[in-house]
Parts: structure tokens; C-alpha cells; sequence
């Protein structure tokens, strides 16, 4: 496996060639959750994201300024490789974008965050069906009632990413999700959705609903969106993410992600 | 095992009643190294633990002002509770101080990592000597010619602690510490000190040389001492530090820092 692959993936988005979500492209290699914040916020983020590591496992950061992540894709620029940006002023998405060039500033703090995507290629070697696979859709994300840990103004609630599994593999799935610490690791509930305040699955906040077959449990990952549900709950004056689902692909391997 | 035991420990050291290296204090308890910064590096600093996770592990950060670690040992104090502290200026060492409460400011922000001592209870419950606490001395430290990653204006080389361990032990004192990637982990390097640029084991940078025995081979960890290096090498304007050896005692079990 060559990162020439992931290169090209960039690539491909850079130039308009792919315009969708990104889990079917460059597979192998781990794709990430993007955070643009200015400088004043960076020291906060990054303690949010230590206290918070489950939700958002740190990547890569870029330093104010630099749009090249050095130790996970030396060749990429944040601004253009991925296919659809969110622009949050205030707390509030105000805008989507296919690139960030014009919105850059020096004063910019990037951070990339691990993604579920990248064990669920160990789910399905395992044997076990990932449902918004199947499906052709974005995976389903939810906002629930977990409280993160506080750190600085940064303050939300757990998002969660949800993947129904039939039950005789649940043990299986925990086992196998558990070996990507660096990636969400293992479930954080798995069952009754109400139990960590999630009303309605066929409702997502972010994604698409999918659905589940009878002999089926709903089983719950943190997921690296999380940071976008504190940004909405602080209303940080400025703040650029990834569109959900559409990742940054790096040059590292899913395996490195392991334990 | 009951909490009492480590916050005993810290009102020991705050009373006075305790002066030195604490690695025989509260055994089963982590004990972790301090660095407290002015705010205006505290991203800097972060992001470099981060890169250099193996020689610098989080366990815990305070915010600016605040001297209570919150998510270890609640009831602490950190200028108080440890028995020795450095003061560093311009990267010079300045002086030694039994408490920092007439040098605290509300702009300063604490760091605890973790500690190599964590792991030795392992090693020894699994036969395997360590020989500083044999000879009731404080572990030999050494400045590498390794470089750490950089971050922002951070960068030095990596100091390691060593021990002397039979060569027919090696591989479980790998596997064993391995088992505490949040103390360290596993050894970086082993045998031949000259290949990582230490000349003299019998003239440690920090702590008391130890007795090599025939038969056994220098095993080197990363070392939490690492970020004063980086303070000597960057010269920071104001800097405070544990004294190597004489640590800040958490309320976290050893347990909880294994993977």
C-alpha cells in the first residue's frame, strides 16, 4: 500500500473531482476530523481535547498559520483536500464551502482528530455489517446528554455515531473497535438510545438515518463531531470544520491507530 | 487502598515533615512530574507533550491560577505538595524552593506528567530488580542526543531514566512496562549508552549513578524530566519544576495507567 493512494485522493478532491463523503476513498488509510480555530482558542481546544480524548483523539495539529499537517500528510493542504468545509461565526453554520483559501488567516490553529471510519474496515474483516455502508449513506450521528469534561470555555455534549450490530457480535465489535484507541476506541453504550438522551434514531443531528433489522442493537461510538456541538454551545466568534463525513485523508495507515 | 494514603502523603510534604525524593511515598499511588508555565506558552507546551507523548504523557492540566489538580488528586495543592521545586529564569536554574506560594501568579498554568516510578512497582513485583531503590538512591537520569519533535518555540533533546536489569529479564521488563504507555512505556532504547549519546553512565544530568552488575544491561526509558531540557535549550523567561525525584503524588492508582 502506497500513500501515493491517499495523495491521490487529496488530490482528486483538490480538484473538484469528488465532491461526497469520503469513507470509500483511499481505504486503509485514516481519515480525520478538521477544527480550524484562531490562536486564541487553541490552547482551550487542545485541553478540551485531552480531557475529551474518547470523543476527540488528537491526530495531528498544525501551528497558527500552517495549513500543511507534517505528521500526518506532509503533502496536503487543509484549506483545499477536503471536500466540504462548515463555516460556524457565532455558534451558528453560516456557510458550507468546497474550499477555505479566502476565509485563511496567519492567525489560524488547525487540528485533526481521529475517525470512526477508519476501524470499520476491522468490523467488516470481522465479519460484522456497518450498516451505512450497506446502505450507501453517511454514518447516523447524534448529540446526546453526556456532558464533556470542561476545559477552559470549552464545554458540549458527547456527539455519537451509531452502527445497529446483531446482537450475538456486539462482544465481537467492542473487541475489535476497542484495539483503535487513537480512534474512538471501544463503544461508549450500546441499547436503549433514551439512556444517553437520544430521542428518535430515525432523526440523526448529522448524517443519515439507517436502518435496523430485527435481532439488531443500536451500538454507540463517540464521535470526533463532538467539537462542532461545543463550538455551537460556546459561540465561538469563528470556527471552520469539516462537513460531517467528508474527511481529510491522511497519509497514516488505519493500523497505526492501533494500541 | 484508600485515597487517604496519597493525601496523607501530600500533607506530609506540605507540614514539612518530608524533604526528599518521594518514590517510597503512598506506593500503589502515581506520582507525577510539574511544570507550571506562564500562559502565554501553554499551547506551545501542550502541543508539545502531545508530539512527544512517550517522554511527556498528560495526566492532568490546570488552568491559568489555578494550583488544584482537579481530575488527579483534587485535594492537592501544587505549591505546596511537593517536597522540592526548581525556578527557572532565562533557562537557567535559579533556585530550590521548599514551597512556590510567594512565586504563584494568577497567569500561571500546571502541567503534570507522568512518571517512570509508576511502572516499577511492575517491575519488581514481576522479579525484576531496580536497583536505585536497592541502593536507596534517586534514579540516574541523562540528557540523549535524541531531538523531540518541535512545537511551536519547544524543542530539546529527550531525557531518559536508566536500569540496570539482567539480560535474561529484558524481555519481560519490555513487556511489563510496555503495559503503562501513560508512564512511559517501554524502554526507547537498551545497551550501548554511546549510540544515544551518553558518555558516562556514572555521570548522570540528573539524580544518583547506580551500580551496573556483571551480566546486566542499561535500560533507558523516556524520562518526564524531558521538558526541562527543552526549558534549558529555549531559554523560557520564567519557568518552575519539580526537583527530579520529588514529585507530586496523585490520588490516580498505578493501575489506571496502564493501557
Amino acid at each position: 500500500m502506497d500513500i501515493t493512494i491517499s495523495n491521490q485522493a487529496r488530490m482528486d478532491i483538490r480538484d473538484g473531482l469528488w465532491l461526497g463523503p469520503t469513507p470509500s476513498l483511499a481505504p486503509g488509510f485514516t481519515q480525520a476530523n478538521l477544527i480550524v480555530l484562531p490562536s486564541k482558542y487553541a490552547f482551550d481546544f487542545l485541553l478540551f481535547c485531552h480531557r475529551n480524548a474518547q470523543a476527540c483523539p488528537v491526530i495531528d495539529v498544525c501551528e497558527a498559520g500552517s495549513y500543511q499537517p507534517f505528521h500526518s500528510a506532509p503533502d496536503g493542504d487543509l484549506r483545499t483536500d477536503l471536500p466540504k468545509y462548515y463555516v460556524y461565526r457565532n455558534g451558528v453554520l453560516v456557510s458550507e464551502k468546497r474550499d477555505i483559501i479566502e476565509l485563511w488567516t496567519e492567525d489560524m490553529v488547525s487540528f485533526l482528530l481521529g475517525c470512526s471510519f477508519t476501524f470499520e474496515t476491522a468490523l467488516r474483516r470481522a465479519g460484522i455489517p456497518v450498516r451505512h455502508i450497506e446502505e450507501g449513506k453517511n454514518v447516523p450521528m447524534y448529540i446526546t446528554n453526556i456532558e464533556c469534561n470542561k476545559a477552559g470555555l470549552f464545554q458540549g455534549p458527547m456527539v455519537v455515531s451509531m452502527r445497529p450490530i446483531p446482537a450475538h457480535m456486539i462482544a465481537l465489535a467492542v473487541q475489535t473497535t476497542a484495539r483503535f484507541p487513537k480512534v474512538h476506541g471501544a463503544p461508549i453504550h450500546l441499547g436503549n438510545p433514551l439512556h444517553v438522551g437520544i430521542m428518535d434514531l430515525n432523526k440523526p443531528d448529522f448524517g443519515d438515518a439507517v436502518t435496523i433489522h430485527p435481532g439488531e442493537i443500536p451500538v454507540f461510538w463517540a464521535c470526533g463531531v463532538t467539537p462542532q456541538a461545543a463550538i455551537m454551545r460556546v459561540k465561538l466568534d469563528q470556527v471552520i470544520t469539516h462537513a460531517p463525513g467528508h474527511m481529510f485523508i491522511t497519509d497514516l495507515r488505519d493500523e497505526e491507530m492501533t494500541d
